[in-house]
């Protein structure tokens, strides 16, 4: 494998890095929702972490029956079972990243796995 | 532990996440660098891939000795050894999102681990 790998991405509804950067320890997206849309359906994890960080736009998530406005900015960690679901707001787009990671697979990071 | 974790970022140098979102899989770090300022240093990781996004403004990295021109919606992934180093470039601040994942932890992913 080579030391890196790098793409440039164009707009897309949706853009899956795992294949294109031949990524190991993650599976990432990055998604468009339309105003008004959403993800057609609810779904839950087996044994993957999922975090969501907002880049633009604005909508809301409904998670395990709970809402929760977004806006660009807010991130959120959502644990492997709970059943989430993405919308745009109705009058605008969002634009999202989800990172699949395996739960409980970090061991050390930053002081304690890095090299200077 | 909670079925989700939330939080709203603000405009700095660096946000960290593991800690606030209580994060299990991986560390996910939001860096700004002003124009003409780089990462002081060099580093390497042991065991961690990293996945580096671009998500406004422009710059370089150095990996191993090879440039390698960013700006948004480029993405790279770089392997534990490589020695890397980013720069902003001299007129423009670039804001970049890295992630870092264990190499090789992920076992299932999308069609594979979600129960829709």
């Amino acid at each position: 494998m080579k030391n890196y790998n790098k793409i440039s991405i164009a707009d897309s509804a949706r853009t899956e890095l795992h294949d294109q950067l031949e990524l190991t320890g993650a599976e990432i997206s990055i998604n468009t929702l339309t105003p008004g849309a959403s993800v057609p359906f609810v779904h839950s994890h087996k044994q993957n972490e999922e975090i969501y960080g907002i880049l633009e736009g604005k909508g809301k998530v409904v998670i395990d029956g709970e809402e929760t406005d977004l806006s660009a900015g807010d991130w959120l960690r959502i644990a492997p079972p709970a059943k989430r679901q993405f919308f745009a707001d109705k009058t605008c787009a969002i634009t999202y990243i989800c990172i699949q990671v395996k739960q409980n697979s970090l061991e050390n990071y930053t002081m304690t796995d890095a090299i200077v």
